[in-house]
Order: C-alpha cells, then structure tokens, then sequence
C-alpha cells in the first residue's frame, strides 16, 4: 500500500501554517495557554475534520483527535507532542511530533486499517516550564495527574493559572471533573526532533529514545560582602563572584568525571554588578541531568557539600534550593522493541540515545508505556529560529511510526 | 589663639545640609552638572559671604573660592575635594573636604593671618566615572588640562556633554577659554574620609597619603556557543561562564602574589542568561590596582595572556578593551612633611597610606605638588549612606590643616 502521495508535502505545509500564529512579529512565541495558542487547536480540529473525525479542547488547552476502534473493551494508543513553544522558537520542536502524529491518523483513515486500539492525537498545550514555575501542566491534567493546587501558581507577569485558565474560557469547575486517571492507556509514543546533534553526526535520519534524562534544578545564593574593589586588599575580601567561580570550576570538573552527566550554571547575576565595586550577593542556577538517579542525586549531594566547604573556609552564608526534581523516565522495552524492527527493515539497526532534554512522554510514563522516535535536526538546533528537519528524515519517521502501529496491531489482533 | 567656638558644629551643620539637596528623594544622588548641584554651589557661596568674599562657579561646575594675599608675585595653595556624589550616596565622600577647606579659610581670616600665598578653595564637580566615561572632567578643566574632544562624550541616557554644559548654563566658547594652564601653584591639599578600614582598625583620626593607587580598567567579552543545557555533552561546549570562571579565578590567586595589589571583577554580565542554556556570552569588568605602575602593567599583560591561553586552548574568541589606566600619583614629599610635622605635635607620627580609590589629586598633581589627607571613617564605609566621621576625627583634620597652612606660611615668610 503507498503513502498518499502528497503526505510529505502536506505536513510541511501545515508546521509553516502553525508557525504563522504567534503573538510577536517576525518570531513565533507561543505560551501555554495564549490567545496565540487558539488558532492553533483550531488548525488541527479542520485536519480532523478532512477524515471526518471531531477534535475536542481540553481544560487545559490540549487538542485532543480520537479514532475509535469498534472492538469492545479496547485501550487507547497516543501520539503526541506540544504545541506551545519558548520565545522567538523553531517551526519543528514539538509541532513536527503533532503533525506527524495526524499524517499517521489520515494515512490510517484513508487504508481504512481495522486497528484493535482505538488511537488518540494530542497536541499538548505547554512543556517545560516555560510559563508557570512547574513543568507539564498539559500532559499532568491529560494524564490525569494534575494537583489543583498548581491553579494559585502565578508567572512573571503576576499571572496566575486560574486566570490564565478563566481568559481562555475554561470552567475551572471541569478543570477538577474532567481529568481522570487514564486506565484505559496502551501506550504512549512521542516523535521529536532530536535536540542535539549526534543523529547528524552518524548521518542517521532517527533514533531510538531509551531513557529521558532526569535533571535536578538548583537555585543557590552566595552572600559575601560588596566592598570598594580599591581599598579593600584581597586578604579581606568576601566577593560572592569569586566564591561562585570557584564553584563553577567544580561544577565542571565534577561532571566531566561522569559519562552522561551534563552540568551546568546558565543564569549568574551579581549585585551591585559595577567595575569597581566587590560583588556581594551571587544569584545561580544549576542544572544537572544524568540517566542514572542515583548517580545525579549523588552527585547534586557533592557539589552541595563542595558549596558549603567552600562557603564555611570562606566565611560566607549561601542557601540552596532544590526547585525541580524530575527522575529518568525509562521508555518501555517492548514498545521500543516494536519499534526497533518497525524502522529495522528500511532503516537499519536504530542507534538508541539519551534524551538530554524533557518531554511530555516524562508525564505520560507515570500512566502507561511510553516510547520515544527522534528525528535528525539540522546542526542540532532545537528552540531555535532556524531549526530545520529534512522531508527524507521526516519520511522516514513517518514511515517508522506507520510500521509500527500496524505491527502493533498485528500483534494485538 | 582659639578656634572660632562653633567651628565643628557649622562643619557638621553644612554637611547635614548638602545632603538635603538630591535627585532622589530619602537618598543623596547628585550627579555630575545636575540640577542638583546647583543649589551645592549656592550653598557654598553663602559661606563665603560670611567672611567677606565672593564664590565662582566656572564653566565645568567647580565652584572657587579665593582669598588673595597683598604680597607681589605670589602663588595659589588649593584646598580643595569634590560635591557631586555617587548614587544613593553618604554625606562625607567629597563633601568633609570641601566643608572642612572653608572653614580653614574662615580661621583664618578670623585670625586676620597675613598669608604669603592666595588661598583657594575648590569644590570640584565631579570625580570618578560617575557619568561620562572618563574622570575627573571638573579637575581637569580646573588644572587646565580639559580636552575639548570631551564635548562629544555621552552619558548613558544618550546626553552629550556638550548638552549637559548648555543646561547648565555655560558658555561653550568659555569652557575653551576660560581654562588655563595653572603655573601659579604653590600646590594642592586635599582631605578625604578614608575609603577603607585601616585607620579605624588602627584606632587613629588620620593618616597621611602617600601614594593613589594607579589603575587599569579592562572590558572583556568572552564569546562561546550557546546550546541546549540538557543535550550538549561536557566535552564539545563552549560554555563562555565556565571559561570567565576560570579566568576569575587566576585573577585572584594572580592579585594574590602581590603586596598592595588588588583585581577585581565586579561586572560579569551572561547571554541568555537562562538555566537550561549554556552560557554563550560573558562580559566582565576587570578593575586592577597596584602603586607601582611596572608591577601593575606586568599583571595586566599576565592576567592577558592568561586569558588568550584559557580561549585558545577552548575555541573562545575574546576581546580585550582597554578602558582606562591612571598612573600612579605620587604625593609631593615636601608638602607631605610639613602635614607630617603639623600633626605630629598633638598627633604623633602619622601612619602613611596608598590610596586605593581614586581622587582628584590624581589630576591635581599633573600640574603642581599634592598632598592628602584621610580622616578615619566609621566601618571604612565610603559611597555608602551610612558614612560617618567622628567631630574628634574632624577637630584632628582641621588642627593639622590649619597648622600645616601655618607652617607653609612661616616657611616662604
């Protein structure tokens, strides 16, 4: 049976169609749950409606397409990825694993293939913590995880979730009664573009997901003392700066000494932050992931005392807070293995990868099976205006999570 | 013969009342040729009327004022410090010296001494670099040094010099002739709150300078690549944080190896700045202090080639900006040992200083001999708006500048 024959051509269109709606110009912003964020569920509801299906908005703002199988008592395989994106983002992070996902529906629909799972779309509306100061507020409520407590979260505008919720037209009433816990789940498979460059590098199209990174999130302040950077001798001295650096070195160091381990202070800001003057106050992030959680949690316990070590000699004061912990998330063997031989006929053996980077599929791995496609990006550039994935690379991706359902079905007749 | 008996407490009663004029409210903040100041330099001339003389404010702000002696051909003793202020500022930083100047010239022509010198009193209009990036333009101007270029400097609202002259009144054509190479001087004296701890420590009112620090101040910018936190492995980034944390901390152990030197960073500024970005652009102030000018350009050209190793050895590209470098001022050792006389009957031997932080006898001593001053100052605090000198500390200045005038007197009598 062959592809429709514009499929390819189809779900280009429609990521250069999504990357229209944007709440700045000449860059695509879409935040979880912004008026941008409208036409864009409203764009997947007409794909659905081209095979006769109806897409349904969630309370939480994730666009949900469902096909339904006839057989009694079955479950519900999912595909899917975000729709949201960071400031000034990509065409293809997120959306790619959207569209793809409806190709796949279609192509489904128009073989008229008799699936013994029914089989659901969803375009999440947020991933990461991109609004609100927790992660995954979409596939948490999808997924029938949502704490309602997370309604009195606010973002950095004074914002909080039950307005932004309000604003967008959702009962708060469904947003406690419509989720539930999804028993009824067969898996869950995500397709993304890879966020990074090894695919590249191997000159491979896809690989295969094993485990998605857990990472632990860390702010920490180092009080020193701010001083007249000429009087004051540097035997004196309590500059935040210069204890921070020295922890940075360490940060570095300890990681390097781990394969898999990523390390790293993104956001330093100093007060007062002028020439001459000692910096007194430090402000850090850090960031560590690693597949194993042993492992990274050992490892945020050394870099913790290295910081207290070197704050004690030093006489300085610092606190540390743990502000996101998320564990790995392990795709599913079998589900992967499926996989594995549904892209090992035209493709070859999969190379398997590490996810250095979160996905919704973290979420939806306390539910259900999960599995995890990624697909070759240009340069490795993800969250980035000029991410690009190749039609070749797309097709082949494509063609992986089509072989794949129908193995699964097969398997479930 | 005594002091006039309120003297202190008009000192303290003037400095009380500078303060009062601001930009800010609940803060003193006069910027260099603000409206601010001009109530400061009204103010001054007040006090001149009281002993029979008129006050001049030059084309640069600087307001003068000038007791003349009767004798032929003789020279010009300036007194002198500055009255604009940093942001959010302390009372004395600039202001004790003038105040304290004005009330030496007032005993003085209470006693009706016969000078064989003019005095001058000058309260310069700014000092360091406050507002436009370069220093002590009222000094220069005074000392006739001013470079007409200067005109064209922007402050960082985008104000040009030449606009700050003309709201404030000056005549352009006056700033270019008004100024005149000062070969009449017999020297300069200047007072000044101890930017540091050390007479505090000491547990002495004042100390004698005996040499300003020279400076360089460098702008660095460091440019790596910025990547995804959770996807770019150890080994192939090019986190610019991690290398200007490195470099920070050579910059230390570096300062550390010699006596009297101090190096600070004290601006670093990072893009994007987000915790889940590597860092990709750091900029950083480098401030480096040493009274020996060898010494002081030896670690800077050490503290470059350190930096040139740390980039090439990483993939870095960097620049090095060069923003200032004010030699070492030497105070003159005759004018020094008559304050050390002055002192030393009711004083002792005065402990003698390098001067950290910059003043404008740095200017001053381009075009006549200097000496200065410091008065201890509670904590060390300067630039700070809980700055405090002690009135014992101030009757201690005062004493020794009068007998200091007195014994030049005697000397070229």
């Amino acid at each position: 049976m062959d592809f429709h024959p514009e499929i390819f051509a189809r779900i280009r269109e429609r990521i250069i169609k999504l990357s229209t709606f944007s709440e700045e110009k000449g860059a695509i912003t879409r935040p979880f749950m912004a008026p941008s964020m409208r036409p864009v569920v409203e764009e997947v509801g007409t794909w659905a409606k081209t095979i006769q299906l109806e897409s349904r908005v969630d309370a939480l703002g994730n666009v949900i397409v469902r096909s339904e199988t006839r057989r009694p008592d079955a479950k519900t395989l999912v595909l899917g990825s975000h729709l949201n994106t960071v400031r000034n983002a990509g065409k293809y992070d997120g959306i790619l694993g959207v569209t793809l996902a409806m190709a796949v529906l279609e192509q489904i629909h128009e073989w008229q293939l008799d699936l013994p799972f029914h089989l659901e779309v969803v375009g999440f509306s947020d991933e990461k913590q991109t609004r609100f100061p927790t992660a995954y507020l979409s596939s948490s409520f999808y997924a029938g995880l949502f704490d309602p407590t997370w309604l009195q979260l606010v973002d950095p505008d004074g914002i909080s979730l039950t307005q932004v919720l309000q604003a967008w037209g959702s009962d708060l009433e469904q947003v406690m009664t419509e989720q539930r816990k999804r028993d009824d789940l067969l898996g869950y498979a995500e397709v993304h573009i890879e966020q990074g460059s090894f695919l590249e590098q191997e000159g491979r199209a896809i690989g295969l997901v094993d485990t998605i990174c857990g990472q632990t999130h860390v702010a920490i302040e180092i009080e020193g003392h701010a001083e007249h950077a000429g009087t004051t001798p540097m035997d004196s001295r309590r500059d935040a700066l210069a204890l921070a650096a020295t922890f940075i070195v360490e940060v570095e160091e300890i990681a390097r000494q781990f394969n898999d381990m990523v390390a790293t202070v993104g956001e330093l800001n100093i007060e007062p932050n002028t020439s001459d003057v000692i910096p007194g106050l430090a402000h850090l992030s850090l960031d560590v992931r690693h597949p194993d959680n042993e492992t990274r949690i050992n490892t945020i316990q050394s870099l913790r005392a290295t910081l207290q070590n070197l704050c004690e000699r030093r006489g300085f004061q610092h606190t540390w807070s743990v502000k996101r912990h998320t564990p790995t998330a392990n795709c599913d063997e079998e589900l992967s293995q499926q996989l594995r031989e549904a892209a090992n006929t035209f493709e070859g053996t999969l190379p398997e990868l590490v996810s250095g980077a979160e996905h919704n599929a973290v979420i939806m791995s306390k539910v259900c099976p999960i599995c995890m496609l990624f697909v070759q990006a240009k340069q490795g550039l993800s969250q980035h205006p000029d991410e690009f994935t190749r039609t070749e690379h797309i097709e082949t991706a494509f063609r992986t999570m089509l072989e794949f359902i129908r193995r699964l079905a097969d398997q479930r007749a």
